[in-house]
């Protein structure tokens, strides 16, 4: 696959968005069922080349979470059929119209959905994404470019494969599937200068990836963010929901971009909140780190630098602080929070509406746990991913954020006057 | 204004966006009001300023055309002044609920639509869209940063002063609106690399200018593209049709981007169409620049060559080719084509379908001109450019393509399970 450059292969997919953007929905089904077909039935050779990987990340000395998220089993496989299953199950966007109406002079005006062309996508060394993001694509009608992490090559490569093979016997060209993988550095640059043949980039990883994305490229991306994610509690915050909301924000899985990394206490409610919301923490093995009013209320707490509360933790770890006022806790926000997701306790009406009306975050919410922000959760069916920017999607992203619109035009002869 | 830094101007509108979005519709129509007004009332010096931009213009041997441009006269002041009470009659787009359903577990959630926060412009020596993009920000509860056209400093220094006195006067922050013209280049560059400061950049003028601003910028952009325009011609096309969209279509104004550059008529029509569309054009004044086969057919006609397929003209003048096919005639759009606007003049259905659904451009016609590309005409009321990406607005922006949305969820005390 190395004879050609990462350009070819940009063309190559240009062309072929052609090909996916007519696809009827059952096309695109069919399609879609042949991949997760394919992926079950080649279980063995794909589990060999991710064994490979695997193999060569332990020499590498990549640690055991990254090998964890590396690793491809049978069941796994499995799941990547049925996520792929899954995707086929969805609405098809395409056509949709979004808008219409006509004009005083009688042109038909429809606004109506159509799908980008190409996606580009560049993550790490998780090889399901590979499969996501090519099942999305294609469901939505685009062709897709992937560039995943050098640790997760060797699967890649066999998972880019099968799921081409699998489009071949569907009578859909391959090329609407494309990596760049074995181009390394360079595949990542063409895709982030292809401008004219990539219509939308979106890094997915650690955000030192999507900051190098989001700066050399050229084409436009969204930007899906890392999550410094906030619980406020105020004094009029129920024992049990403040407890309940912060524990499982936290320790429900801590691994994710919207698991909560920081707690702000109003003054007033810290001598009742602080003690039950911190050992509550702690029994559950997470390690507090404090200010010194924390410090002050629970015994076992470490001592909360400058560097916490900007920290997204992504592990059993948690910083706890308490602020005097609403207006002190947002001021801290406003300083810290990467803007995907924020969450405030109380019972208290005007700080629950100040808190949605002032908080600049994707997702703002009252007395629920941040582990809702979720393509899932918000009822997509499946998430392309978690858009911390404003333009173009905000929030999880679903099959109708990798597509486009255009407006058709329907006259008999109309002029401008 | 030259003591504080362009970082000091994006900073200070980062903060002022917070009080622009929590203005009420009432409050902005009263900003706006007082801006109307104020422009109306400042006259006399805005025309003052505006004589000392021509005056350095003529020195500089800036063209008529350019000089046309920059002009402000008591009658154009009057229409600034217009244009900013016809966009505080504008619905606001704040606020509006785009979606929303409850979760399974009874967490409320609302998709809302909330400003972008900073809008940057970047824009040549057009007075009049220094005021546009403050106003139109203002109405969707965004601050503003501009940078316009150095010819046309003096008078953007003076406008962007009286705005700013207005909203001073209407008792809201007068730091909603900037500029950073007084900076020069490294004003731009601050706006283009204004990360978290800058929430949406929209840069309008020339290819070259946008080209700029999509490469250097590392904030969002939203690419307003030059119109290379197509019309095609197949061999239904009624005589009358063919000839009033032409005309219409490139001389009611030459100037603007959805006049029509290029002229598509397949070889079956060619004989009839050709003569008749090429000598109305001639007859209005147009230069019409042909390949062999029209060139066979129509006298004082001007040989195209390559560079004619990709030129946008914005003038009198206008290219035409013959085409075998309706295949020809789409692939020579998808070569030649800036995604802009494209329409067909043709009766047959089939011809008809297929163009619409295999033209990629922000807007795609059927027998009508061209030049109803625009926002008024699709009843936007304003416009703030035509975007031709896909990502997150296509087609005539209005308003609401100046906002984001936000994701509220209100719930009683719900984790995840």
């Amino acid at each position: 696959m190395t004879t050609d450059t990462p350009q070819d292969r940009l063309a190559r997919a240009k062309e072929a968005s052609r090909v996916s953007a007519r696809l009827t929905s059952d096309e695109k089904v069919q399609a879609l069922e042949s991949i997760a077909h394919a992926l079950e039935e080649s279980a063995a050779v794909i589990i060999e080349a991710n064994a490979r990987d695997i193999e060569n990340g332990r020499r590498d000395g990549i640690g055991d979470a990254l090998i964890d998220r590396l690793r491809l089993d049978e069941k796994r496989v499995v799941s990547l059929a049925s996520a792929v299953r899954e995707i086929a199950a969805l609405p098809d966007p395409i056509g949709q119209v979004v808008a219409g109406h006509r004009m005083p002079n009688g042109v038909a005006l429809e606004q109506v959905r159509v799908p980008f062309g190409v996606v580009g996508a560049i993550y790490e060394a998780r090889p399901n994404v590979t499969v996501d993001i090519a099942a999305l694509a294609l469901r939505s009608g685009n062709a897709s470019v992937l560039r995943g992490g050098s640790a997760a090559r060797e699967s890649n490569a066999v998972l880019v494969g099968v799921m081409r093979g699998a489009l071949e016997r569907a009578g859909i060209t391959p090329e609407v599937i494309q990596t760049v993988d074995d181009f390394g550095r360079d595949g990542a640059k063409a895709l982030m200068q292809g401008r004219g043949f990539v219509d939308v980039l979106v890094p997915r990883g650690s955000a030192a990836l999507i900051e190098t994305v989001v700066t050399e490229s050229t084409v436009p991306v969204i930007e899906t963010g890392a999550g410094n994610v906030h619980i406020v509690l105020d004094e009029t915050a129920p024992d049990d929901w403040a407890q309940e909301i912060v524990v499982n924000a936290k320790v429900q899985r801590p691994s994710v971009c919207n698991a909560v990394e920081t707690v702000l206490v109003l003054r007033q409610a810290a001598p009742r909140l602080v003690p039950l919301v911190a050992s509550a923490l702690q029994s559950e093995g997470v390690a507090v780190h404090g200010d010194d009013t924390v410090m002050g209320l629970v015994s076992n707490v470490i001592p909360a630098t400058e560097e916490d509360w900007s920290t997204e933790y992504l592990s059993l770890d948690i910083a706890m602080k308490v602020v005097d006022t609403l207006d002190d806790a947002l001021a801290h926000i406003r300083t810290y929070s990467t803007g995907h997701t924020e969450s405030i306790i109380t019972t208290d009406t005007r700080n629950a509406e100040r808190f949605l009306a002032e908080v600049d975050s994707a997702v703002v919410m009252v007395n629920s746990s941040t582990r809702f922000t979720d393509g899932a959760e918000f009822g997509f069916g499946a998430e392309v991913g978690i858009s911390t920017q404003k333009l173009h999607a905000r929030g999880p992203m679903g099959l109708s954020e990798l597509t486009s619109t255009k407006w058709l035009a329907r006259g008999s002869g109309q002029t401008r006057g």
